[in-house]
């Protein structure tokens, strides 16, 4: 029985605590969940209830539970005294304060939500230190280069992460402009969340996987590199200083990194997870980004770069660019946009403290969302006016070489 | 100074020994050479002595060395009090001895010598675990699975060797009967020795693999699979129970795993060690090997499936064939046959002593060599009648499940 790990998911009832709760009913003797947390889904959050029984819950909506746990907030079941494993899968930065909970009272911290290391990868990072604790990536991407990291005593040279290039990689700037909402919800290889979906659109996800990266490996930007990969089959590199390349494959299914987070150091075989057969699959192909095609990717890099309340200011105006984008507020290439004007607007704080960071997050959504971008009865051709009229260079933030 | 490995390479004329010096001469400090033992280039052997000033040496060629140090014997040199690392990269039997003293002496054996582990792979195997030494894999594929296993506490399910296939792959049956000498030297992607060549064109270097790693990594027949990979970029992979695969990239330059075994369990970089650009190589992709129109491929792994001295007679007929083919005295689809023959007629002898592996070899150089295959005035004419005449089923030899 003490090989049981006793979990909550934050964030039970999106993509990924969904897939999480998959794994978990696979695998009954390996886990007991103990808490769930859910935000806008209470129905499938009573489901949920129902069929894991946990000791402690949290939901963002009320309503009618039947359920015998007590009900506390995120922080409180992240760092309660019964939990070996937080999974944190909600999104944005509302799983910020829990997850700095979690590692201040020791815990596992299996991390799918790539904001809050965005945001504040320093404090994060440091929090889990002085505290010992893990923080264990769930993303595909850093899963990867974490398995490839295994055993291996010397610092890598560099970090390859991989990008399918998402839906529009072959896309024109004139194509890029007329995508629709439906066509970038249809990723070419991976099932996943609207938000994560348009963002791999843009390739914004992955200039966020590098801030993350950088983080959780302690490697500096320079030394991580995207390489487009269409399979979507290799999901992240190592290379060594001896030029040895290590990589992690399988076929795309967030099952397996989540499984890998919560089984590490440790493998176990789940009927749920597929093989890959590679004499089945696609040749693999690899090229180099194109960073002037997707503008999210240079904007995102050159935040983390430049650091201070810029990344949290990027990821703000990402999330409300996404969902003006979804409302049919604004086109496909008005996001990157809004997120260049409002970093462009932004007095950056270098070192900034949790709630320096939460209040430039604070200020990029009302600007992000506020500005004359798009409150209009004609919004994406007054967005691209305003925005192309004076294009200004942006202050403060190191322009990324693009070679 | 601690920090630098007493070096003896048992056969450093040869190409793996050759390429084991450059990857000494380039990293200084590292390293220094203990001793060195060549084989029938004399001259080679004198420059190498020259150079690195080895305190203990041996020669099979008597000639007049201008030496400081002291001749031994191989095994004496192998088991030296001071000598950490050995590097066996001679060829076929001659080293088995070695090894034995080298493991016995509780040394480092860094294996480039396949034969040895296919002849007496449980003998050695053994001798290791008694006396704690540790074999590090020199060739590609062992190398890029022991380097996917680093960290892993859970055994892998399946290991995918992959293979060039050689320059013959896509030849049809007849095309590959008529293959001369210089065409199955011409090796597509790999620089090697003729032997070693030669068993790649014929995929029997691909079987001594399967079996090599069947020892190395305690791995049943059953879950080694081939895969042929065209490109030579991905030496080898690891398939873990939960659908995770580990592969290992690089150039094709046998100075990596050279290196590696001998920096091991650290890195380290080494400017004459290339660095892979995956955005320029051609698509990475993988079909499964055909066992049929490879015959030597399927003798070996139904060889070390039935052990015994079978995996010996295996060595030694095929060491004779290709010498034969290489002399212009049997045509390359010879080579199965003389081998497929020799086995036929071996009487098996399960769990040997190494005596016996040696007279077993002893048994299958003399049937193989002075056979009628071959002694006449139109060689490969009569070895193909000779051999399809009857076709004797396998004795004792499981017959692989083609599926």
């Amino acid at each position: 029985m003490d090989d049981v790990k006793k979990i909550a998911i934050l964030g039970s009832t999106g993509s990924i605590g969904q897939q999480a709760l998959e794994v978990i009913r696979a695998l009954p003797d390996k886990f007991s969940v103990m808490g769930l947390a859910g935000g806008k889904n209470p129905e499938l959050l009573k489901r949920q209830i129902s069929e894991f029984q946990p000791k402690v819950v949290y939901s963002l909506v009320k309503s009618d539970f039947d359920c015998e746990g007590e009900f506390l907030s995120m922080e409180e079941i992240a760092s309660h005294s019964e939990v070996d494993v937080v999974i944190m899968a909600t999104s944005g930065k509302v799983g910020l304060h829990s997850i700095l909970a979690a590692l201040e009272a020791g815990k596992i911290v299996a991390l799918a939500n790539k904001e809050s290391l965005v945001m504040a990868g320093e404090i994060i990072i440091n929090e889990a230190r002085r505290h010992q604790a893990q923080i264990l990536p769930i993303d595909s991407e850093h899963s990867a280069i974490w398995q490839c990291l295994q055993g291996e005593e010397s610092k890598p040279r560099r970090l390859f992460l991989t990008a399918s290039g998402g839906p529009f990689y072959h896309h024109s700037q004139s194509q890029l402009s007329k995508v629709t909402v439906e066509q970038a919800l249809n990723h070419p290889t991976w099932k996943m969340g609207k938000k994560v979906t348009i963002d791999s659109a843009t390739l914004m996800n992955k200039g966020l996987e590098v801030i993350e990266a950088h983080w959780l490996f302690a490697i500096p930007f320079e030394n991580i590199e995207i390489l487009i990969h269409p399979q979507s089959i290799i999901h992240s590199m190592v290379e060594f200083v001896d030029g040895s390349i290590k990589a992690q494959l399988s076929l795309p299914d967030m099952k397996l990194p989540i499984q890998y987070a919560l089984s590490y150091p440790q493998r176990w075989p789940n009927s749920k997870l597929p093989f890959l057969d590679l004499s089945k699959t696609q040749p693999l192909n690899f090229e180099p980004v194109d960073y002037d095609k997707f503008p999210c990717l240079k904007l995102a890099v050159n935040a983390g770069k430049a650091g201070g309340t810029y990344p949290a200011v990027l990821c703000a105006a990402d999330e409300v660019a996404v969902e003006l984008f979804l409302n049919n507020q604004i086109t496909f290439t008005d996001i990157p946009r809004i997120v260049q004007k409002t970093l462009e607007q932004h007095d950056n704080i270098p070192q900034p403290s949790l709630e320096e960071i939460l209040a430039a997050d604070d200020w990029a959504r009302e600007y992000a969302g506020g500005s004359s971008f798009y409150h209009c009865e004609h919004p994406t051709v007054i967005a691209r006016n305003e925005v192309t009229k004076q294009p200004p260079r942006l202050r403060n933030l190191e322009e990324r070489d693009n070679k």
